[in-house]
């Protein structure tokens, strides 16, 4: 095996059955060896909201307590995991729909309580995938798809961030192949002008990256997403790409590499 | 590979906290290649109660509308399913939950909406189970752990009774490797007199079966299983075992096979 392909899907996508359907036709007829990570939506907000548990978020993320959590596994590992592989064998694609426990291809660290008590929420440090079971699936024509839920190391699962999931799936098998990351979400890239879809930037690098962050042209949420991404190159992707989902087999987007 | 093993357990065990400990720490010290299949348990019913979705139940099958199909979904894919599997992971066992869709390991057919319509319910019919997946997962140390949502074919998801996956899925494998299928119960095994716990039938072959029923020893609901386990073996298992959770590993119970 030569090269992988690690892409990752957000609500935009989960969210909205016309743009799964479309994005589940693109994802069989991407060539090559390939990972699906997918986040998970408002799902689980509203089957909490259906279940009378509270929904709390802190910057964004979801503190899980115990009842959290079975809502999570449910609709992330079951309801949105297999509708996705079901729509995917549907269109000609071997999907084999995964957990970090399955397999143990990821094993997450729970987040300690200080200073936001999380609850169930896990970060997958280094070394933490087994990237010989994901490129053995590959090899065998079995396309794995990773939702956000990943195993505690000890009997137990942990609710992840699905990008910081897709980084280190990446990671863990480009010891193996090489690696390229592909982030689709509802934009066409990251843009010069965020009021102008036209304006992708196609490429950021560590040479050009500074004057785009100095002259305020990437500023906000968008910094620490590149930032991760040129760290994640740092480490041994080739490459990561931010592009609409309607794009995933299209020549567009921005594109982070080293050269 | 030589021998395999598919292993079934049903309600007492899925919604036993205890009674699922022991069993999975049993079922980790199994030797040998194994599968697991496991049943739904009460789970999906308390669920489609707290969401205000009525459960009907017709000759102790589920009537699976658009909304049960995605609580069973939901229950058996994600909860119980990925549950089974961390705590697996933690007693050493390396374990994949997996759906009919996932791998595509097995096809099950919609069941014609007369006399009776269950709605997404499936059976499953010769040669709809990919034996050469589930070998080949075994083959490479992951031990597969399915649930009873079996997929439609055509990118859709199907409730399947999980006796008969289990049966299904031990005679798709059966045509790759020696097969043995055991039923773990809350009961010792197929008694002689139903108040005597103690009075397990050791053995049931086509020879001692007639007199077995003529003699109303083996009755009601015992006749469908016993028959349908003659049947599996006729059709190429070497043997049908039945017996308590807590036995699996022991030489006890009923064992049904050929002479």
């Amino acid at each position: 095996m030569s090269n992988i392909k690690v892409i990752k899907i957000g609500g935009n996508v989960v969210d909205n059955p016309e743009a799964l359907e479309r994005f589940v036709v693109d994802f069989a007829n991407t060539p090559g060896h390939k990972i699906l990570v997918h986040g998970g939506g408002v799902e689980a907000t509203r089957l909490s909201a259906r279940l009378n548990i509270e929904t709390r978020m802190i910057e964004g993320r979801r503190v899980t307590d115990a009842d959290t959590l079975e809502v999570v596994t449910m609709v992330y590992a079951g309801l949105i995991n297999k509708r996705i592989v079901a729509k995917l064998q549907n269109a000609g694609c071997n999907a084999i729909g995964l957990t970090g426990a399955d397999a143990h291809i990821v094993t997450a660290t729970r987040r300690k309580p200080n200073p936001i008590d999380y609850g169930f929420v896990g970060d997958i440090h280094d070394g933490a995938v087994d990237g010989q079971t994901l490129v053995h699936l590959c090899k065998s024509g079995i396309v794995p798809v990773v939702c956000a839920i990943m195993y505690d190391g000890e009997g137990g699962l942990l609710n992840c961030n699905a990008d910081s999931v897709a980084t280190a799936v990446a990671l863990g098998v480009s010891k193996l192949a090489t690696t390229d990351l592909v982030f689709c979400f509802d934009k066409k890239g990251v843009l010069r002008d965020v009021d102008d879809p036209t304006s992708t930037i196609p490429t950021i690098t560590p040479a050009n990256y500074p004057d785009l962050r100095s002259g305020n042209i990437i500023f906000k949420g968008m910094i620490p997403k590149i930032d991760n991404a040129l760290r994640a190159i740092a480490e041994g992707l080739r490459s990561v790409r931010i592009c609409h989902s309607d794009d995933l087999n299209n020549d567009c987007g921005t594109t982070i590499h080293n050269i």
